[in-house]
């Protein structure tokens, strides 16, 4: 790890001990809350990437992961290896239903098309070389072309370590950039993953839910060729052996012990302005979940009388009762909470202090007062697009997508836009083919006709005129006209046919603008206008990531002031939140929550089909009451999942939780629907992480399963 | 009261201070724990069935109730007075779902025919008098019938004061016998009921449930003629004046205060042999759950076309579904138990007991083997004639009722047997009359098929021959021959329709003999052997009467011995019941139970419609926190719910709830499903009374329902 990571001087005060998703290089920042926590570990051998226990720690990129055996063995949660299930499964072989065990490593399944494995080998600032001196003088579109320019010099030089995936993270809102190097593994294998009945038990119904009996685990293997390099698949690979892996906990796990979870978190919005927190909770948040029942009942109504159409949007569907339920959960929070009111006084702090020093007035405050204008300008902007993206075709959009390509690969490569760079082919690719499995133009045409007829009903200036030419929109069109329009546009395109549409990436933009396919036409017809407002975008986002870049800045450093360190927000990247194991004072009215679960539970919500469809031997398993070394000595039984007090989003699915030496203790998976709006507002009392317990995926492997050879590589035999 | 009461001296023990149904008189020898509880009154003036509280306590016969007001207002659960609500509700005027208020008394409603409310007068040791020295000579049916002749003659001479309903209670399994003289009030009306949302909320599904949310409580008005005596309805009558009344408490309830209930309970079974348990868990609740399962679906798939009929059997569904889920709650908890073993264990200890003095053992020991045999015979009786019962149509069970009644009718009415006598037929009528709301010849001939089929399938010494030649059955029927015989019986009786049938009571038994109606007929020909059937099992009760009240008077001598005071089993007495609101450490797997809900979980768990219908006014008023006097400065919010540890059972709904000042907290309606086996084995750890807050109701008349005049009436403005 380089030395020219972030270095605050150490601090004494966190503002909550649980609260927090630190960079691994800021721990020595929180040292004495680690220590007081319980960590047995020093807290400086943490920051060290390629060390123990972070070499171990892997991302699947969305899910994160660990090594947990010298031969390359990953342990994630059973959601984050489902597609790879599905992937393997045929109708009389459903290996989602029954579950999947490699019972050696000849049986192992290729994991679905474009599955990786990133081991992070290295993170460094580049702060100064994104914003370097020229840059810094820039603003607007100028600004965000030379920051896209010089990440991209980065990531190529960075890259040109074959085998490896580089990208540049930004931290604070802008005011920090670090290269982070990760060996990206391609040939990664399915070896295990529990019946659905164990591995998603509780399904929909328990999500976001305590008390929680999910057997949220599954296991990959990560495989290289014989030379130790990143590779394709090939029967000749072998087994990557990682420089560290984590070892089982030997001590079962009981309320009040040190736990951290490592792993990569997506996105959170701890550091975001009062009026970023009043535009999503008050406008962006309802109309999206507005808009996301609309939908789904519009998947519903449209795939009822065709399983394979339901089937294709079977995915989609789960995604957007995710987020559904994510966002109303948040919103029930928020109107019970006096969130923007603290926020606004947290705010009108800052300000003072700001105004308090002539330097720091003169350092800050026009910042200040400029980013709260043109945030106030982006959320109008996104209020009138609000309609525009789902009112695009499915097609249309891959249409533009594919016709930019083409544009862009008559540049040089370097020249080109970050997206469509040589190094993103293969996603691209992987994106096209992907559509088949989760389209249908009918089902689209209905969700684009629902979402058009509000577009089309706003003021003209409200509309983007590009597409309202593309595609011949204009004032004061029924909803019959619209539907006409559209039944025209999707009867006069073949992009809706997997071949046809895959045909188009590579063909050269002469190629598209010689078509008469409806969609390719708009396509082409929208580019100019396209980008003439990506530029302006990037006008925009010019002045916002200067602006915003200051006030955060300013923050950190009234943070500090106070002797608060500050972690960034969540960006996707390695980090480490540290608490204990507990329960709760509030749970559903009348109840608290217990830290543990256990077998019990699932007994007793077993109905044998849909969400509780506990597995019969599982059942049986269980009353036979054969808990081998497995069974809690406080509890008497074996515990299934439990709750702790960290701090993780969503990206944090699979990640490791170990105990104060290091050890392995289990797999975080969720967090708690009253509590999901600590994406934004962290409440300790009531943030609680639900991970399932490593003693109940052991028992599980070896008394259901019979995973007998798993275990033994895990070293629990 | 008399000072025959039972006297046994002060004992310093109880085996749990939650653990009792105390009859009052018995307070005094917990007067320490009562005092240690918290209990501000002093013990003894607990036991004055006429003084404060007691004489405010009453029962409406299967349900417990108390007076709230000096002008005869009687507090109780939703749940007792719903068939009065029923009763006067129209298609167009739904006062279950819309709730019932009485704005002023003259719009109180009459309540369902046959209401009663009763206020316990006085309550006399008559064992000696039952049991005189005569009758203990006797044995067998003759003891039966000596025990018969003395209850009824105490009852005829206690019914001279006209107004009075009088009846001899059993104790201790026989030991003990009390005279109890209760105030029979005929005019019932009906105050104030909430909506079903809210006095039901929850429904099937939260029955037996923690965490609760059912406002379970309506108000009923006594009234009586001007001259303060017992009279039938009239608009001349007024309010009954109690002596006493319960004042509501001042100050709100919290965890860890001492709690009381005072009401009827119905029955338990603490003090069965470990025979009777085997029996009753492992054949008899088994064989019920089983045939209960099928009962319903046999009901649901024969009226499913038809809403009418489906009407007719919503009350039966829900009984039989209450007593499901209840039967199938105790055998989990059975099974998860050593409840047999150590009721075994229990059981040695006393016959060790018994037989350590030549003395104990004379007087015991041979009437514990007898008792012992005797069960023994009676549970072999009662698994062969387990489908005897549910094989006889309903008609032909009512026409030997009435033939019965015809028979008896002939006698001098002294000499009737008991539930035939004078007293009896206005029950008797109400049941002829209430027959037509429940009854469909076609669901109950599926009914009877299903068992008759099991039935007819038995040995031909194991089945009944008086029913079988009555019937026409013979070994090796089809079921198709036992589907012919039925539909004959039932095309040939016109006991189904309600005229013909009320038109049978009063009728002579002649008319009876001459009848060719099918279900007559068979009543006719069933009447001798059903006497002789009578008769032997009269003969075996009076061997288990004399032999069960020996083996409890040794169990008595036996617990004495070590100091531990023996509350009787329920049976339907007045009971006191003291402990503290507490929650509990195990809930749901992954939970505890807090002691109180509040109004937030009824927001939770709103739907809008089903279980969950709560108004829309009681969600707004929700919505708006004006909670006024009755948030809980704790909660923050009002109170729902509560959990105390008191030991009730069926029979003390809508009891009054005390605090330690005797002041009105609310009202007990239910326990939870994993500690109904309480009824059994009471388990401190686990048992728990649901109770309806005062604060809650309150809140609900004041906020909701606006009921201000019966608000002021109560004392709570």
């Amino acid at each position: 790890m380089k030395k020219t990571l972030i270095a605050l001087a150490v601090l004494s005060n966190v503002a909550y001990a649980d609260e927090g998703m630190w960079m691994p290089q800021q721990l020595p920042q929180v040292a004495k809350q680690l220590k007081a926590a319980g960590l047995k570990l020093d807290p400086a051998s943490l920051t060290q990437l390629t060390q123990f226990p972070m070499g171990a720690i892997v991302s699947l990129g969305g899910c994160s992961a660990s090594f947990v055996s010298p031969q390359g063995l990953v342990a994630t949660n059973h959601h984050c290896v489902y597609d790879s299930v599905t992937h393997n499964s045929t109708p009389s072989n459903d290996l989602l239903a029954n579950g999947f065990l490699a019972r050696q490593m000849s049986d192992e399944l290729p994991a679905t098309p474009g599955s990786r494995i990133y081991v992070t080998k290295d993170v460094t600032n580049v702060s100064k070389l994104v914003i370097n001196a020229e840059t810094a003088k820039l603003n607007g579109k100028k600004r965000i072309d030379a920051i896209e320019k010089n990440e991209k010099a980065l990531v190529a030089e960075c890259e040109k370590d074959a085998g490896h995936r580089c990208n540049v993270a930004s931290y604070y809102g802008g005011l920090e950039f670090y290269l982070i190097k990760q060996l990206e593994i391609r040939d990664v294998r399915l070896v295990h993953a529990p019946a659905a009945g164990v591995g998603k038990f509780g399904g929909d119904t328990d999500n976001w839910m305590w008390p929680r009996h999910t057997g949220d685990y599954g296991f990959y293997r990560a495989y290289v060729s014989k030379d130790g390099k990143s590779a394709d698949f090939s029967k000749d690979n072998i087994p990557y052996v990682p420089k560290h892996f984590l070892k089982l906990a030997k001590d079962g796990l009981k309320e009040g012990d040190f736990a951290m979870v490592l792993g990569y978190p997506g996105r959170t919005n701890r550091h975001r302005l009062p009026s970023e927190v009043a535009y999503t909770f008050d406008w962006s948040y309802p109309a999206f979940v507005k808009a996301s029942g609309e939908s789904l009942a519009i998947i519903a109504k449209e795939t009822q009388d065709n399983p394979d159409t339901k089937l294709k949007y079977a995915s989609r569907v789960a995604r957007i009762s995710n987020y559904y339920k994510n966002r109303q959960g948040m919103l029930d929070s928020y109107a019970d909470s006096d969130f923007l009111a603290r926020k606004t006084k947290e705010h009108a702090e800052l300000k003072t202090w700001v105004n308090a020093t002539p330097a720091r007035s003169k350092e800050y405050a026009a910042d200040i007062a400029q980013i709260e204008a043109l945030i106030a300008q982006r959320d109008a902007q996104n209020k009138r697009d609000f309609f525009l993206a789902s009112s695009s075709p499915a097609m249309l959009s891959t249409a533009r997508n594919l016709y930019r390509l083409a544009k862009e690969t008559e540049k040089a490569d370097a020249e080109r836009k970050t997206g469509y760079q040589s190094r993103d082919l293969p996603r691209i690719k992987g994106r096209i083919d992907a559509i088949e499995r989760s389209y249908d133009s009918k089902v689209d045409l209905a969700l684009v006709w629902h979402s058009l007829i509000q577009y089309a009903a706003q003021p003209k200036a409200s509309r983007d005129a590009n597409f309202d030419n593309a595609l011949g929109i204009q004032d004061g069109m029924s909803t019959a006209d619209l539907k006409t329009l559209l039944d025209k546009l999707y009867a006069n395109s073949q992009m809706g046919e997997q071949a046809t549409r895959s045909a188009w990436m590579g063909k050269s933009a002469a190629d598209f603008e010689a078509s008469q396919d409806s969609f390719i036409k708009a396509a082409v017809a929208m580019y100019e206008g396209g980008l003439k407002r990506e530029a302006e975008e990037e006008e925009l986002d010019g002045h916002i990531q200067q602006a915003y870049a200051n006030y955060m800045k300013a923050k950190i450093a009234f943070m500090n002031s106070k002797g608060l360190a500050v972690y960034p927000d969540a960006n996707s990247t390695l980090r480490v939140t540290f608490g204990k194991v507990a329960g709760r004072d509030h749970g559903a009215d009348g109840t608290n929550w217990t830290a543990f679960t256990t077998l019990k539970g699932i007994t007793a919500k077993a109905t044998g089909s849909g969400d509780f469809n506990a597995p019969t031997a599982q059942l049986a398993a269980i009353k036979a009451k054969d808990y081998g070394n497995y069974a809690d000595p406080i509890l008497k039984t074996v515990p299934v999942n439990y709750l702790a007090t960290l701090d993780i989003t969503g990206g944090n699915s699979g990640s490791a939780a170990l105990n104060a030496k290091g050890e392995f203790i289990g797999l975080a998976f969720d967090g708690t629907l009253d509590s999901i709006i600590s994406d934004w507002d962290f409440n300790k009392t009531k943030t609680r992480t639900i991970a399932v317990d490593l003693r109940y995926m052991l028992w599980e492997m070896k008394y259901v399963d019979k995973a007998n050879q798993l275990l033994k590589e895990l070293g629990a035999e």
